[in-house]
């Protein structure tokens, strides 16, 4: 196994991987990425919902509406929660050496509510600042009612594992003289060009943190 | 609502949503993406693992090491297999009304192992064709000992939501005269060069589907 292809986790989930919980390299992921897919079980069933997310320290958050059925039940359970982000396909001269080149990590813990309103403004921001920062102050601000209608959780970055493989093609020996191309593809994510809301005054310039929104 | 902003499942989940589960929106779905995660309970604890997956008519399948400890659990077990693609920030001119735009499918049901040799071999050409149409034909194919190595899980595509948003930015009434930029910032998911591995003949040309992967 190369320097590069390693996993850390702070509890043994496959026996065939091996590391420890290295909290840089799982902040720099979770940095790297907006979306995360939050796995709760309800009666036994599993559910699996895709959602924004933003770390702020020791701890992930993500919201969205008080009604939704998948934030009320998550508060005060068990969840899992992976980012993953896929940065290549690894072709190899056999079917079965082919791969992919990415970087992922699981978080297990309990979800929390974040209930006061100063708080959830607070944390709101952050979300506000990961993506565009120096918007929070533009931008018209929550009212009491918009904050009620807003449930936000989190939970603390404790107990997981970061997984990446980021090498190239690992053929056998033997398979090196098959015919065929053999190598990365890169996948790349980016910014298209910023669409205006109809309607937007015409005086109104694009401000700079459009074009530095970091995806990956 | 929008015509564009449309929920379709089977079973009903967050009250404010409607719908019916459209198959072919679902399937559009499926098939723009190569990633989904997989979520299962172990002892009632949730677990959400990124992996690669395909479509064949009515199932979905993905595969991994016979080892990993994730195949063996979710095995025979229900499971809730969720492909997320997000296609655009949506800044409005409030904090509130901030979204964004995304393309999302949760399909729930029971996880079933291939076991026969030949059917996994068919199943994971598939695979092959998913990514670089032409390739299987290609590579040196898989001895019995690899196909044993590498356990194919699939599910029916029966039981789940189709969950879209296209729209662009919806503001109050009351906002729209706020002085901040206001649009859509879309995102996107492409290639980058190919790179070929070290050693690759000379000879060997790019193939022509290195540039028609499908990503999005």
């Amino acid at each position: 196994m190369s320097e590069l292809e390693r996993t850390s986790r702070s509890q043994p989930m496959r026996h065939s991987e091996r590391g420890s919980f290295d909290r840089e390299t799982v902040n720099a992921i979770l940095d790297a990425a907006l979306l995360c897919h939050v796995g709760y079980a309800l009666d036994g069933a599993p559910l699996v919902t895709p959602t924004l997310f933003w770390r702020d320290g020791e701890r992930v958050f993500w919201h969205g509406s008080a009604a939704s059925r998948a934030l009320q039940t998550q508060a005060g359970c068990k969840v899992c929660l992976t980012v993953s982000l896929l940065d290549g396909i690894v072709l190899s001269r056999s079917a079965f050496n082919h791969s992919v080149n990415y970087r992922s990590v699981m978080l297990f813990g309990t979800a929390r509510s974040v209930n006061d309103s100063g708080e959830k403004l607070l944390v709101l921001e952050k979300l506000m600042e990961r993506i565009a920062r120096g918007r929070w102050g533009e931008v018209r601000q929550p009212t009491e009612s918009e904050l009620k209608a807003t449930s936000v959780l989190w939970m603390d970055i404790r107990e997981g594992a970061a997984k990446i493989r980021a090498i190239p093609v690992g053929d056998e020996p033997a398979d090196r003289d098959q015919s065929v191309w053999a190598g990365v593809v890169p996948i790349m994510t980016s910014l298209g060009e910023p669409e205006p809301a109809a309607g937007l005054a015409s005086d109104i310039e694009m401000p700079d943190y459009l074009s530095k929104i970091r995806l990956s």
